[in-house]
């Protein structure tokens, strides 16, 4: 059996690092072995820089792991990206630049023309986009990036659908758990014995993401798919989406990186 | 100022009866003089039959009424009908059969071809139906139905826009409090941390409800409109759908029954 | 019949403050005539300087008045304030100081040893401690305390007790509503499925508050309650305490300041 | 590695005995061979006689066997009951007198003189009762019962106490998540916005069960422990009490039974 693929947490204190780090303890292939998030974490050992929130407890192997700065040195080849929007924007091509394959869960860059969107068991074409990035042609850095959670699960949904008939139009409404809008997030007092009609930005995502995510591969970009769309997303009092039962879907075998 | 028009209530301990009882209390119009329920209730007074579950008090003017049989022997011209459907179905043919006014909460004879389905605000010519129920030739009494909860809000939205444009298709997702399933209904086992995408024959209602409530009379009859229509229908952990706040909207005038 | 007693409300823009301006739109004797927040909405008409968070709407005799500098300079002589702890500390002596009568929700000055702290059903006499007031010496000026919302409820039921027993322990546990928080307060992450077995400085608060109020005048101060007190506070996933129905307790005339 | 101790549950269709199942499914001692429900379910598949309500899928083990009657013919040695306690009342001595080893959950004979109540940690001594046990001394069977889960946590807590200090007074305050209550249990208009000051029987169970654990063996029965005891139990809108969490408490070696 081959060593495990090393790999660096971005943002690695927030609640998305916190679940990169539960589903990473046991994980076959994948290694977490430099967690970093800003300055305020660095230097710290990992449990007292982060608020575990997770039920699970904080993976032994990482608990006393040093908080590195946010930088590509000394940072492995792989990134998992866990950071706000507005950090990711500038840091995730930094660390491209610096010839790192960064695979993000931020919104930042997934709408950009040659930065692929991708649902493993929907669109791995679109990875060649990756060959288009000017990091690539430079020192074979890269960014890819998965989709907006409420899209991920209407895509899979919806892909075999399209596929065989054709979309002409699709009409979604969800109802998404609070701990998607991170901590503290959503106010207890907004949300109990309510419904709330709006989450900012998510609506604009669902829409655009989908049309990406089930458009056609065209040279250095994708042609969205054709269909009229419109989503309508709320939040309830939910505490979670139930993902510590997630099934963990995984390729047969390691990929090379 | 003349005298109130006195009324019964059908149903009067379950929790529509108390939400009539509580919305008569200062009513302008109507008075409460007699109240039924089942056996079990019948000759107590109301406030020991009853358990309250609204969190103003009992009014004061029914808190010592006896609970009388539920035969129109007795009964006012006027019902205003809170019973379960299986019963309803019964019971309010009874009552107009003895040449009582039933305007009913029930969704027993709601599509029922001489039954009109009523939103005074939308479709107020189909009380003309009236004038076709065997009940109202024999001796004047009749049977006028509400819709179902859901379909009241989606419709007064829908008429404005049918009457302009002619509605081709109508998707409706509705996000539902757990009051509307009565007492004890919805198992708190159930409802917390989670949305429950189901409620039993609720999409139905709201499908063929809402096709009434914009068809057009047509002689004996409701001929339904004819768009498309599809309606899902979620269950969410909020207690009430905020009817404490609902503005009572009156006539100017007093009718005259 | 007199016309009503202006007063300002301090702090008038956050839910306590908001609460006041509900509790006093139909008052008999009161009447909010000056609104006082932070810099941020001096200027401001209310509507647009509070987010407006109660059910019932904003009372429409202030929703268009201007937003006063929260300093005494034309400010009426009665004030309710409504500010945070840490602002109250060194706003409230300064409107004493002008000469203002300060009744105040903030617990910054509840434990001054010439500052009464008060239930008027509980400890009346209290109120002789403003005469050592130094503002009060100077201009007439004052500041009175109301207690901890969980401490009013507990020493309501305490208090004769005490007088006809002398209570020799009191051990306290609460269960407490979220808007006790203020907003945002409690993240619903935090308290969705769960309870929080902790609210800062309110079991010290419950403790020492609770041996103030059923304390004696002694001169210039108050000789706490000898008995032993320990309190357990725990937040729950409740909205609010209900206090759209608590009634208004009030005595028969109107007080004259 | 010796084979598995086969096991028996009596009421495997209940939420109880659905946690039996769950906690049984890797159990390195216990293997269940044999379930038992109402007539209803008897002769069916279990996964279709019960309502699995866990988070966890039905244990693959089990879903396919056949529900037995509740009789102790044909059972094994060792039965686990989840029953009902006006069911148990009956039910578990019939068990205990053909010879059985019953391990209960219900409350129905943790109060008899001569049946032990026992938390492994805290009083394994009382097993001994089981030797005045009439069943025991016809045929080998025996009831032992486990006690009320609020009062388990309280007592783990307070045995060190009580044996090194001899406690005088227990005020015990608890909040309950509303899996306690069975399904469907808790009508979720009860609990939604509110907290439950009152659940049947559990303070007089909390109270004397941990007098009972706490006292002492003599004879043919326990001497209660002599403290003074107040409970106040209150139900909270909380799912569960997070037992997926619990560390399985094991002895080192398998017991031979």
């Amino acid at each position: 059996m081959p060593s495990k693929i090393p790999v660096g947490i971005l943002g690695a204190t927030g609640i998305v690092g916190q679940r990169f780090l539960q589903m990473l303890e046991h994980h076959p292939w994948f290694e977490a072995v430099w967690l970093a998030a800003s300055d305020r974490s660095e230097g710290k050992e990992y449990a007292e820089a982060a608020r575990w929130r997770l039920k699970s407890p904080i993976p032994a192997s990482v608990a006393k792991m040093r908080v590195s700065p946010a930088t590509p040195e000394g940072a492995p080849h792989v990134i998992f990206a866990a950071l706000d929007s507005s950090i990711a924007k500038e840091m995730e091509p930094r660390f491209a630049d610096a010839g790192c394959a960064v695979i993000t869960n931020s919104s930042a860059l997934r709408m950009v023309k040659d930065v692929p969107l991708v649902i493993p068991e929907v669109n791995p074409d679109h990875i060649k986009l990756i060959e288009c990035q000017s990091w690539r042609k430079k020192n074979g850095g890269f960014v890819v990036t998965n989709p907006n959670c409420s899209a991920i699960g209407l895509v899979l949904a919806l892909a075999p659908l399209h596929r065989r008939f054709q979309i002409e139009t699709v009409m979604a409404v969800t109802m998404q758990a609070v701990s998607g809008a991170g901590y503290p997030g959503v106010a207890s007092l907004d949300i109990l014995g309510n419904v709330i009609p709006y989450i900012a930005n998510e609506e604009e995502k669902m829409e655009e993401e989908t049309q990406k995510l089930l458009g056609t591969l065209n040279g250095a970009g994708i042609i969205p798919a054709p269909f009229k769309m419109s989503a309508q997303c709320n939040r309830v009092a939910v505490e979670d989406g139930q993902p510590e039962q997630a099934p963990f879907i995984c390729r047969k075998t390691m990929p090379s990186l």
